[in-house]
């Protein structure tokens, strides 16, 4: 059975000009991974109507969940919800749900919320909405598509409130072994390794002497000369069985 | 006179998932701001040949300059080389200038040297070598495509060496107003102020009250209540005029 995939879209030009380090994803992968589903894909993209819409058609039907952050707020450049009913050609209209929370939110009577605070009631008509324990304003779920706010607290919060609901895939294990070898001195060798165990993911990663934390678990080599890399080996699979042997092989290599 | 624009094409299991926090794409992001390229999508797929080549071509003609980093080590998964020769319906060939570099680099003979090691001199026919002070091992441009490692530190070393050669555009500066008041309060003066300045675009970024480090400048607003957000006002324009008069409405409009 194969897991459930995923892919995220980050809306913001906050990204784009390096204002801001985009942490969102990596978060989403990572709690995403606890029950078993697989970000195949990120795109990072501004805050253009048009370009959301289109990359949301592109992506939409080829990955079981679409995640987006960013641009969900009541300014002129939050402009994801409007993009998202846009794209799926769905009325772009005010939520009664979402406009109570505001005004119980802001407590005030209707004449006087301003033309921005109304403006996050509408969302794509037949949303439901994603409950937020940070602000209370929630994020929207239309079909696969999962709208969340760009602020790392609360798009947590959303997140969150919206797991229980997702399908659940076998976890993905991982096992790494880090070598004081560079890695081309390993790689025929883990190329075969690889051929033999096709359901095992194994990817090779160097690093600086200087990055390595723990290598308690390392291989000295005498090859290795100074300025050299170390590699890490990461094996992950779900299949359980075969990732241990595979494991054991890589470690029983190296003469761990 | 419009800026140059780029993407970046993150290829790497290992970012998608959740291995490793990406940090490449806002280096090169901040590098070729210094410069005047605009940024204008990232993408990050996995370590799956066709996803890459079929990228490349999706996005190829439609920026001045496509970044691609990682892939282009030794190892069986290392695949950028060939998916980008794939992409352009290039032969993938062994280019004898890296395969000098290699040789002499692991200062061995021809026949000595692990079909992994001569796996790194095999590129896109035509492909010009982007030069490596960390490594001395080379990435390559092709066409409008660069090539660079996926080590942070190998990736940056690569940047530097290809930045003098692309073209330059009129830097874009940015100017930020931080106010103690909620987003929705300001909104539709914000609004207003963008229709007044197209040329300037604006943003607006919440900040919780614990992330505001600096805020010397910041405006503290009566009805600013415990557990609000602080806003980040931010303007960015390469027509500098135009950015100043901006800034200076902002400023008045909020009495700093």
């Amino acid at each position: 059975m194969e897991n459930p995939s995923a892919a995220i879209i980050i809306i913001g030009n906050e990204i784009l000009s390096g204002r801001t380090q985009d942490t969102n994803s990596r978060t989403i992968i990572l709690a995403l991974a606890e029950i078993g589903i697989i970000v195949k894909e990120i795109r990072v993209i501004p805050d253009v109507k048009q370009m959301i819409a289109q990359t949301i058609q592109e992506i939409q039907l080829k990955y079981a969940y679409i995640f987006t952050t960013g641009g969900i707020g009541p300014t002129h450049d939050d402009i994801t919800s409007e993009s998202v009913a846009s794209a799926l050609a769905v009325p772009y209209v005010c939520n009664l749900e979402i406009y109570d929370i505001l005004r119980n939110l802001y407590n005030i009577v209707d004449h006087e919320m301003s033309h921005a605070q109304k403006k996050m009631a509408y969302v794509p008509e037949g949303s439901k909405l994603i409950y937020c324990s940070a602000t209370k304003v929630p994020g929207f779920n239309i079909q696969n598509i999962y709208v969340l706010a760009g602020v790392p607290r609360i798009m947590k919060s959303m997140l969150e409130s919206i797991l229980p609901d997702l399908a659940k895939g076998k976890i993905i294990q991982s096992k790494v072994v880090d070598i004081m070898v560079a890695e081309s001195k390993i790689a025929d060798q883990f190329e075969l390794l690889q051929q033999k165990y096709p359901e095992v993911e194994m990817g090779s990663y160097p690093f600086d002497q200087s990055q390595s934390n723990d290598l308690s678990n390392s291989y000295q080599s005498s090859t290795l000369s100074s300025g050299q890399y170390g590699t890490s080996l990461v094996l992950r699979s779900s299949n359980y069985t075969a990732l241990e042997k595979a494991y054991r092989e890589l470690t029983l290599m190296f003469k761990i």
